[in-house]
């Protein structure tokens, strides 16, 4: 028998060069959290080898695990009859990473979930264009595709904290309406080509086939042309049905609202077509009294996932992790204070960073057991700086329900309980 | 109300200088596919709208779609008693993207799956080093970690086709051994660093909780004391009990049996182990005779999804698509042929393509309706080309069972059938 590691094993002196290399302010700050753990140099203190179950189709949950989003009727209106709910959010504060799993990505919709046969979903794609076509799932899977890490962040995500703060809020009922998957799908302006959109068509309309039927205007830029597709793949798997099996539209870094679901007609236009989506629901009062229509790039924003609310931490060493995201492209820098805004401090980013994309952060913390606040602030790539509560309050007044991004400030108290507040 | 468009919607002068430079070629192909499809000009084709059912606390699959693992009991024994199964197969050709939804990543496990309390759970890291430790999850879980999206792959994945070709194989009975998730945890060198390990300890043992306690050696070259960590999170969750939870050892780019689940031990020395598991089981018989130990990274590979084995596809238009790995580094190129490996055409791959992952490629093909081979051929950044079969076989033999890499090829037939064959 050959013993061969000639290329893998290295030398003694290459692992001790290396090794004096280590972070030593992590390690040191990790090793304070644990060092009262340490028992035995044996096996005695570790559980012994269990026995399995036999393997199966799917891998399931383990049963110690409960995870799950919170139904919502409306905000502030949890513990609801399922019926009335129309919104559920992701439990950010249990997750780790950048990707949501599928069955946990929030959902926002209007009529309940429909449960669409794919034999017989269409998509008529019509309006100022050489042709008219209606197209099947097939059809559109057969078609060149991209795969895109994005976000999908509801336009009222934030709305709990615009006028008050709830102290037993969790960072699922304060940020839970915003989610990232990889979205499989066929590129918009494949579509476009295909039928020979006019050169004068500068509007689209989307429209979905629940019974709600979200329908939104949808300008053509540069931008929408070069990022926007109609998905029908989430994290590898084809679309669930309250994500919009089987196909939606994918606008990546604008309002969840305009990703329409149950995607069933595309129609290109010279105007908006002022729906009632677009005249009435998402439109924003403004502290002068006039309303704001098509705000509808989602905001740089971010949020300490942990600790979070309703969280309890001791003294000594806590990991602050959280998430960031911005419609305008790629998260730059994170930064935390840990004084109620005095002073900052950068955080890590989880690399590779993403496009309208979340991205995760962390920091290394010593927590002296006195009262404080902290709080994390984003930067993007086109240097959009996260507001303080302050300063997006004086712009945005207390009237509006949408785009709410200002910092998030939960407190501490010498308990080491964690709150929901305002800053 | 005010109307407010001002940086939205552009001149129509610049989305008609955009849409001239449309890709003409990809579009024709598409047009072909789905040209004598077109209907109608009005809804009168689409579905009405339907209502939906209430929201809840998890999203589940459509009843439209059918997706699972194929639990075997080894090579080329399918529909077992699952009881007797000893891996379970992702569906390749039936998902999207890069991205294996976590419960239907692949599964080898060598004494079921065992239901670990996670509050009961422990890890000791001991042997050639300053202390030992026992940790909990909860300490890992509030140390610095990182999230990585990575393959992980069995070292039996493609031994269906090692010495024969049955031709009634699809892309999962092939290489379904093969997935990727964003995976999060604790890198390996906070760990040593928190034990102080010795500087002449150049090997550690990692150790499963299982009932089969699969133990392996891993030499701790300055790559894998860069790139390991303990994982403990899957796609944003808690891992499955099938993939290791509550921790399990992320090994990027090496054998799927090195990442060992429900993780219990790290210990440090300056030699490997000798386990059975690399003295007997994952062990390479070569054609001279000898027996080759520790190959333990895996190779460049590549694989068509689709069309794939078993599939069936019509003249004309045809999207070629698939998943091409390696665990040296990153993909740089795919190459396909659909001419029997005489010509070979590059690949578009989706990015971004990230190290130790899968990285989604494809293709526009118009098929002739002759009867021919499609083969991939992948390129990563270390130069390492994935072979043919016959140069495969012609340096490892037909005696060896583990890392066959070789070139996959799927014949047509003139009826459009496509069927896994050698070459």
């Amino acid at each position: 028998m050959t013993f061969r590691t000639d290329i893998l094993v290295p030398s003694n002196r290459d692992v001790v060069t290396r090794r004096r290399f280590l972070t030593a302010s992590a390690g040191a700050a990790g090793a304070a959290a644990v060092a009262g753990r340490a028992r035995a140099d044996t096996l005695a203190d570790v559980p012994p080898r269990e026995l399995g179950a036999p393997l199966g189709g799917r891998s399931e949950r383990s049963k110690f695990v409960k995870i799950s989003r919170i139904p919502e009727a409306g905000p502030g209106v949890r513990h609801v009859d399922p019926s009335d709910a129309i919104n559920s959010k992701t439990p950010l504060g249990r997750l780790v990473g950048s990707i949501t799993p599928a069955d946990l990505h929030y959902e926002r919709s209007h009529a309940g979930v429909p449960e669409l046969d794919p034999a017989k979903h269409r998509l008529l794609i019509h309006g100022m264009a050489k042709k008219a076509l209606v197209l099947t799932v097939d059809d559109l899977m057969a078609m060149p595709s991209v795969s895109r890490v994005h976000f999908i962040e509801c336009t009222g995500n934030g709305w709990e904290n615009w006028k008050q703060a709830d102290g037993n809020l969790t960072v699922q009922n304060t940020h839970g309406l915003v989610s990232t998957n990889e979205w499989t799908g066929v590129p918009l302006r494949f579509l476009i080509d295909l039928v020979g959109v006019d050169r004068g068509s500068t509007w689209m309309l989307a429209e979905g086939g629940d019974g709600a039927g979200v329908d939104r205007s949808i300008p053509l830029t540069d931008e929408i042309l070069d990022e926007a597709f109609v998905a029908y793949g989430q994290n590898g798997e084809p679309l669930r049905p309250a994500h919009g099996f089987p196909i939606r539209l994918l606008m990546p870094g604008f309002e969840g609202n305009l990703n329409i679901k149950w995607l069933r007609r595309l129609k290109f236009g010279d105007r908006p077509w002022m729906t009632r989506w677009e005249t009435d629901r998402y439109t924003q009062l403004l502290p002068d009294g006039k309303a704001r229509q098509f705000q509808l790039r989602m905001e740089t924003n971010s949020v300490i996932t942990s600790p979070s609310g309703m969280m309890q931490i001791r003294p000594g060493y806590n990991r602050i992790t959280g998430l960031a995201w911005s419609g305008h492209g790629r998260i730059a820098k994170v930064e935390i204070s840990t004084d109620a805004a005095k002073t900052w401090k950068e955080a890590q980013l989880n690399g590779p960073v993403l496009p309208r994309a979340q991205a995760r952060f962390q920091m290394d913390w010593d927590w002296d057991g006195k009262p404080t606040k902290i709080v994390s602030r984003s930067t993007d790539d086109q240097r959009n700086v996260q507001p303080d509560r302050k300063s997006f309050i004086a712009q945005m007044g207390t009237n509006a329900l949408f785009h709410y991004n200002a910092q998030q400030t939960w407190s501490i108290d010498e308990t080491g309980r964690v709150r929901n507040v305002l800053a």
